[in-house]
This record gives structure tokens, sequence and C-alpha cells, in this order.
């Protein structure tokens, strides 16, 4: 086992930089022909794992749409996550968790410890209570050779208000979070950092004064339904650290026959 | 069943403005005398729910404790929230969850409807990507008469960079959420909102420019440990709105048998 970012940078150079969604949206559950419980999270969780594996770099579970069933969602999660760790395929856990002291690193433990059966490559995480807030899930993260990606600059409009904000460096709150991670990054053992930013596909990072640095991963969703076009990703953000295309619903609504083909083209036009 | 903001006034009023925090960390179950097990987190939080109900306004489980074991937690938190139910307290969610679109939407369905085995009066939010972006959440919320409480001004030191940045109205992050959330309560029918603010009991308010709307609930961690003094609560917030004074580990850690004497002790010197 070796640290996230250099396995991220192996995977997206060995297949793809595609990483695959899995949102089991009562509607797209529907479209597949499933019901909307429990064990169709499963079966729609696995389907995307055995289609993407081999072809995309990664997998991301939108954890909301597993809590939405409570415990018994999140147990078909885990059956879907013990699947795909024998697959080759990083999984990371999209589930934006925050919170301080004690009780960020418990979220840690949930979803970077190799016990739990939640147990991701890596996990999505918010800043909002600082960047600081984060440092015991950071040195978990370290330990266990997992990655993070902080929510920096997000597509959605009315995120706008709080991520432009200006701090007292004189610099966006965004901004201000992918320094704080790039200095992490600088400090990691390996070449390429395993701390990673979460960029919307559909933002212009110049317009957040953000500096993207060469050691940290970027994780891009807004692709397809949200706007992004794939054939944007290398000139979207202006560095070489690795960036991740985030595809959801625009593969996920081709339905479980023809999820394949739709990642085989999403591969093509991203690769092209 | 009213509005939630209207029952969390009744609640205060009848009962105390105390929270009870349900936090079982691995080192409280420890010297409560139980293993690191979800039949643990069963037993610590249904003796919470016990001393607390008819003495406390509400019971706020942390869930990071919870998601730490895995679904095998979250089903025991579903069986602790099965039995607060029936017993005389509010139950908040502590899960600072957050996100866009659908997905946001998903977790507002996971705990704030009736059919969910995760159903809670209220739930914390993050705001990071914008207070419109729960806008779905805040609909849902008003249909099934919850509550939420939305992360605004922290006690933890890191969380100031963020929160004190200055938005393009000249106001604080902090101060912009307020104002927000003040205008969706001031739509609302009932006459005490249901969308709360979570700030820090060791915080001043007026660092960040926060006004305390009357009708906008107040959820305070931040007593006993984190160095909150119960006995300053009525002069904390300047405002008439109805504050809860979140208690955890000053009340847990005196173990199932001195549970109801450390409660009746915290609202004894909350209501002095």
């Amino acid at each position: 086992m070796t640290a996230f970012g250099s396995r991220l940078v192996s995977a997206i150079s060995d297949r793809s930089p595609l990483c695959v969604g899995i949102d089991p949206h009562p509607h797209l559950l529907r479209d597949w022909g499933l019901p909307d419980a429990p064990e169709s999270l499963r079966s729609f969780g696995l389907a995307v794992v055995e289609a993407a594996a081999g072809r995309a770099a990664a997998i991301k579970p939108q954890v909301a749409f597993f809590e939405r069933h409570g415990s018994a969602g999140l147990r078909a999660l885990e059956d879907v996550l013990a699947v795909a760790r024998d697959r080759d395929v990083l999984v990371i856990g999209d589930a934006k968790r925050g919170d301080v002291g004690t009780s960020v690193a418990a979220y840690g433990e949930a979803w970077l410890h190799p016990d739990s059966p939640l147990f991701v490559d890596a996990l999505t995480v918010s800043a909002f209570q600082g960047t600081g807030s984060l440092a015991s899930v950071f040195e978990l993260a370290s330990e266990h050779e997992r990655g993070l990606f902080v929510l920096c600059a997000t597509s959605n409009p009315e995120a706008a208000g709080i991520q432009l904000a200006t701090t007292e460096t004189g610099e966006t709150v965004a901004a201000t979070i992918a320094r704080e991670v790039a200095v992490l990054n600088s400090a990691a053992a390996s070449s390429m950092g395993s701390i990673g930013l979460v960029l919307g596909a559909t933002i212009d990072v110049r317009d957040f004064g953000i500096e993207v640095d060469a050691n940290t991963p970027v994780l891009a969703p807004g692709f397809g339904a949200q706007g992004g076009r794939l054939e944007d990703l290398r000139t979207l953000f202006p560095a070489s650290a690795p960036v991740l295309a985030a595809v959801s619903r625009s593969i996920l609504e081709h339905g479980p026959d023809g999820l394949v083909a739709a990642i085989d083209e999403a591969v093509a036009t991203v690769s092209a």
C-alpha cells in the first residue's frame, strides 16, 4: 500500500481521470426498474462498481442517497464498498463531513480506519469550522495512507457568497483553504499530496484567486448534467496536479445495460 | 403537532433550556464500563434519554460517534431515537450535514421525514455551499414541522478565519448566515421560527457582527468542558429568542448512575 496521492496518480495514468458517481436517486432507481429500497441501493452500487472497475480511476458513492434509507441504506453501502475493495478502482466516499475535536475524529475513524466497514480510499470533508478543525482527520488519513478532498470552490451559484468572502489575509475563503491544503501537502512524505480540493467543473478558479498547487489533487464535480464539459478537463485547472472528473447522472441515466458503453464514451472524451 | 419553533419554546418553558448531548466517545464508554461496540451505543443513548426526559428540553445525539461503528452504529441510534420519540424530550440530530441539489434533499429526507428510522425533531446543517443550497431542506422541515440549526459562529478557534471573513455585503460570513436565516424565519407561519443558529457558548456574537433575531432559536454548544458557564446563559445572547444550552461531557462523565443528579444540577444552575 502506498499513500493515496501516489495511488491516485497511478489510477489516472493506468486507467483514466474519470470518477463515476454512485448516486442512487429515487428517480434513477425507477429508471433502472428498481424499487426505492435498500436492496436496490446495493444492486445499483454493485452494477456501477463492476462497470467502472478497470476503466475509471475512481467511483464516488454519494452517501446522502444511502443515509436516506437509514442504517439499512448504510449497510447496503458497506456491501458495495466490500466488493469495490477487491476491484481495480479507488473509492471516494462523498460524505462532506465536518465537525471539531473528538467528533470529527470519529468521522475520520468511520471512513478512514481499516477496521471500519465504511473504509474508503478518500473522503470529502467540509472546512466551515476551519481547515484546522480537520487536523485529526488529516493525521488519521496520513497514518492509514488515505486521502481527503476538502470542499473549496463549488459549482452551485449560492456558494459564491461564502466561498468568495475575504479573509483577514485578503484572500477569498476558497483561496485560503487551497493555500492551507497546499502547505499540508508540501509537508507530506510522498511526492504527490493526499489532501485534495473539491473544485467545481463550472467555476473559473481565477475568479476565486485560487492557486492550484501542483502537489494537490483535484476532485471536479459538475460534468455532464451540471454543465461542465469533459473535453475541457485538461484546460480547466491550470496545473499539473491530478484532476478527477466526477460524472454521475449523465452516465447513470443510461441504465444498468448501458453503463459500460457510457463509461467507455466518457473515458474516450476525457482522454481525447 | 405544531411547528418545531413553537414546540421548542414550550419545551424550554415547561422543563429547562438544557440540551443533553449523547456523545458515546470511546473514553466515555470505558468510564461507563462498556465495551467499544454498537450495543454499548444503544445502552448509553437509552440511559441519557431516560435521565433527560422530563428534565431537559432536548437531547442531542452526536451522529459521528454512531457512524464510527458503521451501519450497526446507525442501527443503535435508530433504536435510541425510537424510544426518545415516546418520551418528553425533543431530539436534535447533530450531524452537520450539507450538500447541494438532490443530495442535500436526501439528507433532509433521512432525518426529517416521518417515515425514516432516523426521524428527529431538528437537524444541524452546514451552509459552506451557501444558505441557499439548503433550500430543499428548509422546505422539507417546514412541511413536516421539523427544525434546523445552521452552523453560524462556532467556539473552536480555527473557525474564525472563515466565519469572520467579509462577504460582499460587508458583513461577516456568520452575520450573513444569521441574517439569511432571520429572513426565512420572518416568512414562517408560526410566531417562533423553526430555523435556528448554532452559536458557540464561548464566543461573543458582537465580534462577528451578528444580530440575534428574536424569532430565531439558538443552539449553544460549548458549556462545561469547553469553557462556557451555564450561569451566564441568560446574558450570552442579547435577544429574547429561545437558547438551548448544550452540555455533553460534563454531564456524561458522571456515568449512568450519576446522570440524573448531574442533569438536575445543570438545570438548577441554568435556571437560577
